[in-house]
């Protein structure tokens, strides 16, 4: 096995490219297939200042890593979800590679800041941790970058996640998601830009990107979302890449080309009715957000302004 | 286990509807999941001819049987594909269905009247059969309608067909394919309109069927079908249905309510453009059809008008 573009020994392949790389060019695939993302997408535009959202696994350490690469400027924030271990060892990882380059971390806790954690919020709303977990990041997320000046935020989100979310979506036909699901959402008033540069890397390039970059990373998946569905769909995913290399990317790539913009209406409606939550001043079609509603549940009479805690 | 409707013991559950069935009730179940079909899509008129694509298998002879008991005039025609000893017992299967009730069954052999049969045309091609197999059953299935008078051509395609179809389509976002992707293709002109009134009974429940009603159907799969993608959709979807049982039927109805129409426009330009077959007469875009163009490389020399052979 031989790397593409030098013929010297290669440490990996890739096989939706039919490709391998030895490190140095396969580090450098990395980079061009985010570079081209941003490129083609127009997701970021220079000296914009970016908040990478660092959840202390593979994909966001690499998105940060290759974005800093790229000679973006670029910020972390990580969310302390209150998920035992797995959130105190992910955020060991996430601070330590901030502290070995020097860069700066923001830090949000659930627990401290808003009165509740993501253990609690499944137990309050007896549901699927995994969607109060979403919920929470969405809407810090944005609103940090808001307050703090960022004119965007990136996700790790990558080729598999985007398409194991698209298959739910269309197995389902939520047409409002599909919408929705693009690797760009532009800027709106309360909306800060959200981007995902890794849409076109698998994570098991981006899990390999991070090994030969020395990258220490949280290697455990999340404990509270063992069986969820959207495994499921990972999974389904993987038998048909394993039969048909390059299926993923067909699926995922078709949908942006061909597909999307014939979902695209199905939004508008809902933005044009968006009016400050009660709560936190964030965009809702309600009274409160479903934010400060989930705080309200899992926090009761936690619900007051909050500062945000300082950073790192 | 008991019947939904009378609390007899039940002989079957359908787990997608949460529900069992006694033997009559399940049979009523098909039946009216088979009128529903036809009525909210308009299907059928009264008074019209309906032409059966008969294979020998348990969808096309409960198709068969369930619209003569809901009333309609119905003929089958049944393709020699030649396809060895699964050919021949599919035959017999249909032509004892038929003999035991009297009714029409119109046959066409590919080898005889046409000079080639399926394993000949994957080897000309030197594609997978299943290819040559569909297109060689639609342009028949259309022709012997048009040339003898039949207003609407009905197969046998139920839930798992199409959902497997539909998750195909869809993991390639092959546009033109989904816009066509609909229980009703309307009639245009050299086209015959064609229906697929099974498209909400599973498969399970078409066989469950054909054992309630006594009825001796081709048991085996398609030998020359075996690991093919259609198949590998279906297992797929299958694993799908059990996590979530009612997923393949919110897949596919879903599609049908909610996003076909978005696809619709991309056949339209197609149509526009066709003229008829310098063979065959059939309309196409092209000088030959695509079945001609198949049949002079499976049987070079053989295109020549061919009389239809006699019926049963």
């Amino acid at each position: 096995m031989k790397c593409r573009v030098c013929r010297e020994p290669a440490v990996i392949d890739v096989r939706r490219h039919n490709a391998a790389f030895c490190r140095d060019h396969f580090l450098h695939h990395c980079q061009e297939q985010t570079r081209r993302a941003i490129k083609s997408q127009q997701m970021l535009a220079e000296g914009e200042r970016v908040l990478v959202a660092v959840s202390g696994g593979k994909d966001s350490l690499a998105l940060w890593d290759v974005l800093l690469e790229l000679g973006y400027e670029a910020d972390g924030l990580y969310l302390g979800l209150g998920i035992g271990e797995y959130s105190s060892a992910s955020r060991d990882a996430a601070a330590a590679f901030a502290e070995s380059r020097g860069l700066l971390l923001h830090e949000v806790d659930l627990a401290s800041q808003y009165g509740f954690d993501v253990p609690g919020a499944a137990a309050a709303t007896r549901r699927a941790p995994c969607g109060s977990c979403g919920l929470s990041k969405r809407h810090l997320f944005n609103s940090v970058a808001l307050e703090r000046g960022y004119d965007v935020v990136a996700t790790g989100h990558n080729l598999d996640d985007e398409a194991a979310v698209l298959l739910g979506n269309v197995l389902r036909w939520e047409t409002d998601y599909l919408a929705r699901q693009y690797p760009v959402l532009p800027a709106a008033p309360g909306f800060a830009r959200k981007v995902k540069p890794f849409y076109r890397l698998g994570e098991r390039e981006t899990a390999a990107y991070c090994v030969l970059r020395g990258i220490d990373y949280q290697v455990e998946e999340c404990p509270m979302a063992e069986g969820n569905r959207h495994l499921g769909y990972k999974e389904v995913l993987n038998t048909l890449e394993d039969r048909s290399p390059g299926s993923k990317a067909a699926f995922l790539f078709g949908f942006l080309e061909r597909a999307h913009e014939r979902f695209a209406d199905d939004t508008v409606e809902e933005r044009d009715a968006l009016r400050p939550c009660a709560g936190c001043g964030s965009p809702t079609p309600g009274e409160l957000c479903a934010f400060c509603r989930l705080q309200e549940r899992a926090a009761p009479g936690a619900r007051v302004p909050v500062e945000l805690g300082p950073t790192r």
